[in-house]
């Protein structure tokens, strides 16, 4: 399998630079007969965009001006998809690559330039070619046919990431208790600066981000994942265990430097007989909704830790950085994980067979 | 691919159930002329079999006497591999089935008979079956092999894992600096109760293993792998970047639930202009040796956390179980991390072209 | 994927050089809930095995008495699949590898030794190691388990193959005529000298035969394969065509030398209105069975053409040559027939949403 | 991996219905700073395309106007490969889809529209969608590439096709002698009518296709292809033989019923003694190019025969079909040979270690 695919039955390769013509996807293993909702394909286009205003106009994301306008090339006739590969690209239109100009000279700190050329033998300098950020375009463009899928083979399915923590601003334990209580949407989770949905620090969040933005900082964060109406068993036994797809799904974003399922690092601290012998509690979220590898038919808890974005060195790229890339990177997260779902809920068809 | 296969290049399948009649490896793409040392991997088989002793004679690790004794089938002559697949297995010895009975009737807390059961209409009675522990043996095989191709293909590349925790013992930040600085062998590591590198909590973490076996408690833990000498450029851009492929092969081992790479976790409060603009400083673990998900050919620093082992409610396994699993996962992780840097080695030979 | 893996979502790996210590396969993706037949696969190792006697005790294969004794390793409980790995064994018994000392010294003409060696940097002077035909035994143990779920899954279909062509001999087109009206079955091939179905020709065949054993002469042959109650829609598009599969498993088979579907070479010849605009006529293969790479629904034929043995010249192997391979090839087709078939049903279960 | 998918290490996914948008691929795992011919590319999609005339002025092939404008979006950086994957796309343009409104009624004869029915529940009404002969263009694309990387990395190699047979007409035996001494270029193949190079039948080929073309007949043939400067040791031992991919990647062609390799069904009546022992005749193909799976570094040569179009049936196509298929698939077999070449020499850089 080539290093630019993911997903087993469900499989996704994507291709395309961030300075180049256009960044695309081709979809191959998505059933025939599902119904394509273009509409959703552009709304998640618009969550993963830049350029997002807070409630008082000030911008806390880059200021790059993609348009992201998809065109789908195959695979889909008549609003169904035909069974056939669905390939769609998005062009890049605000492609200043002379802003790169100073990258063919001298790598930049915190970014794959001299890495990448160690491997290939040259730096693509135009805004980090293939591992920029831009990639992740192609992911959510995926993500949202996985969620047209979803939506078919099991409608009450949900996937919603929110921040838990910007920089030095976390959730408090009642928040995230009551998140879990809840069970959030996305579309409540959007209206919270950031995509970190407190109301309490909804101010200190922009301000952070809009100050990190005038005064070039940047700050990492965490985001959590919330797998609502997942059914029993999904995932592989050995290798292919649905905590350790979700993980690498997660961990092939490129700023995430750690991964947590449930309880996380949390466990390492915990006594068994208290931790697997308690009755069942449902606001406790322990293993995570996965166990054995499978899931449990729980909700599934994912969380992943993201780097300061590194641009912000980039004197080039003064004005064009993103203080904190994690509101942009939760549809990214939300997408990956409905891949990783939908090449379960096709592999588990062939699971076993009944008479 | 299938289910249970590991690896794009060096393709690891395993097989075999806890109790059934013997578990087993197929390595496929591993290249011809390497030097097979079968005491290597009698070794590794040794480190993670259970029934270690502490110094003052008190087993901290399950009874469960299982022997262990390869038996290679294929793919070996004369010493060197043939670059034919590379066959091994291990018979199950003690494989008393009978102590499961009761698991026929009613699944165990923690463990995945009920979901195991929904997935495949059935669950082995067997002690798991599939999902039980056991199956590493099988990694820790193929990870033999891995550790004598990369000797030839990489000759200064170390792979070593360590407990930095166990339950509620932590080494000290003292402690991990001279690790760090230190560079530790994997056989000072297995010097040490639990593989817990701290002579100042030597006892303790002795006392607190065996009374918990003794008195039917578990715990958790956390392990830290170090890959030293890997060279620059080992990865793949997007889905297969270093960081998703090893955090892959650690999800996917039974009890971790959480893994991370250099600072991990504490990224998140990071501030960027800091984090990535600082002078490269050789203790700091930053981006733990993957950047843009290649390596950077300093350290990779790896860490997992361990849930504390379920087998502890077990009534039918009273005294066969292991109050803590991650002496035994080290190995475990090692094996895993070796199979990865494999993969990526032998990927890496068709990144480019050399007139 | 590995080089020594078959098959999509069945996937068969197998391993085991000729004179090793054993040969083996490990069925990746097999089913839960399929009955095992143990029987089964213990009569399909006797149809490939050498040794069988003419009516008059003549023998016109092999002398080799291997006696294929199948282990099973894993994968199998109470009769029934487990859903996990299926690793079964044979080990080589008969490995008389001092008959091959000559080979470390000079290539055998029609072998594969020097192409071997100039890949792999040796040859396995021990018999071929894997480039033997005793590599099939794995096939045959993999096409066995493949036949058990076909029995499950589609109870009417069957894979039948019988030779057309012996060396100089053929059946005349009255005899294939009537085979194909009468879609004839394993056993009642099983009954023909070397599973050639002309009572006209059967002591020509058993003379031709047992005087090239006696005088080192070897032949070629034709074997043809019909499936019958095949479904509608088997086979993928563009490059998993039923057609493509079905041929590569053929072609991958040691001696085959060319393989052809319905009308195969002879279409060349036709005229595209007669061809495809007759009327339909049940005796008339035509496509064979697929159009447009998909399964019609039709029975599926095959043929594949043999080249003589090379082992004829082997003064080591005086004596134990088989005369003309056909015979014992015509299980290997049949195994390999059913693993694509095997794969392309359970792939096929994704195919489509139905609400 | 998909189905749209050829190729383990040049991992190539094609995409786009015959009347839908546009036809595409992307190549994963094409090594960087391979030079990009984009003149190369374009002149294959010529040789492809059809509308060719005949020195008389006669057209031959199907009037269809396709430009085949070809567009590349990713993976090509200042007239060198990346690394990263390669996207190209040729837009329909000349998609009269109202020609084909009869077949959402009734499925063509010698089409895939009934299958392709039972299949995905559906059949794309807009001329056979993706099993139109037209999802070539997406091959002889991605083989383009193929060729530029055989360039770099094998300076030798050339891989030339041509009829050997087009319906009723036949090269004589010495013809065939002479072009097998020749070693013919792809550039004289081309000048010949139908890509048939015999100058004794170039008015009789083109009087028969042009008289087909007019009275509504079609023809087969058979294709041969000869690859020059193959190295030792292509391909790997059991599945990936070289010839079975070859086979597959020619039967996974839309109108192929047959596929040989060297001497192919003939060998069948061959006797070994003198079928191996002979002494080596240059001019003699026996094998091939390939034993033990294994290229022999002599010419690999591949036979294939092809049905009559069965587009020549359709009422609503009258006038725009193919009269013989095989001149227009001469590029496309040689691109799909290409795409098996490369990958088995990235695959090859496996095989062993040198220290």
């Amino acid at each position: 399998m080539g290093a630019n695919t993911f997903g087993e039955r469900f499989c996704v390769t994507t291709f395309g630079e961030s300075h180049g013509t256009a960044l695309g996807v081709v979809i191959d293993g998505c059933p025939a007969g599902i119904s394509f909702d273009e509409g959703l394909l552009r709304n998640e286009l618009a969550r993963r965009r830049p350029g997002g205003k807070t409630p008082s106009g000030e911008s806390i994301t880059s200021a790059r001006a993609e348009e992201d306008e998809p065109e789908i090339l195959s695979g889909v006739y008549a609003g169904q998809t035909l069974g056939t590969p669905i390939a769609m690209l998005v062009r890049n239109r605000d492609a200043r690559s002379q802003d790169y100009a100073g990258i063919a000279k001298a790598p930049r700190k915190g970014h794959a330039d001299d890495v990448w050329r160690a491997k290939f033998g040259h730096a693509d300098p135009r805004g980090g070619g293939r591992s920029s950020g831009r990639e992740t375009v192609a992911r959510v463009m995926a993500g949202a046919v996985a969620s047209m899928v979803l939506r078919a083979l099991c409608p009450k399915l949900s996937v919603v990431g929110f921040a838990t923590q910007i920089g030095p601003l976390f959730l408090s334990n009642e928040e995230r208790a009551e998140l879990f209580q809840k069970g959030p949407s996305s579309s409540w989770v959007d209206g919270f600066p950031a995509r970190f949905p407190s109301a309490r620090l909804s101010s200190d969040v922009t301000e952070l981000l809009s100050s990190a933005k005038r005064e070039g900082r940047s700050y990492g964060g965490v985001v959590e994942v919330f797998c609502d109406g997942v059914g029993v068993g999904l995932g592989q036994p050995v290798f292919h265990k649905l905590k350790a797809d979700l993980g690498a799904a997660f961990l092939s974003v490129g700023a995430v430097a750690g991964v947590e399922l449930g309880d996380g690092f949390r466990v390492a601290q915990e006594e068994g007989s208290g931790f697997h012998g308690a009755e069942h509690d449902p606001s406790h979220s322990r293993y995570g909704g996965v166990r054995g590898g499978l899931s449990t038919g729980e909700r599934i808890i994912l969380r992943a830790a993201f780097k300061p974005t590194a641009t912000v060195l980039d004197v080039a790229k003064a004005g064009r950085h993103d203080p904190c890339i994690v509101p942009r990177a939760i549809p990214v997260l939300e997408a990956m994980a409905s891949l990783v779902l939908v090449d379960h809920l096709l592999w588990q068809r062939t699971d076993r067979w009944v008479g």
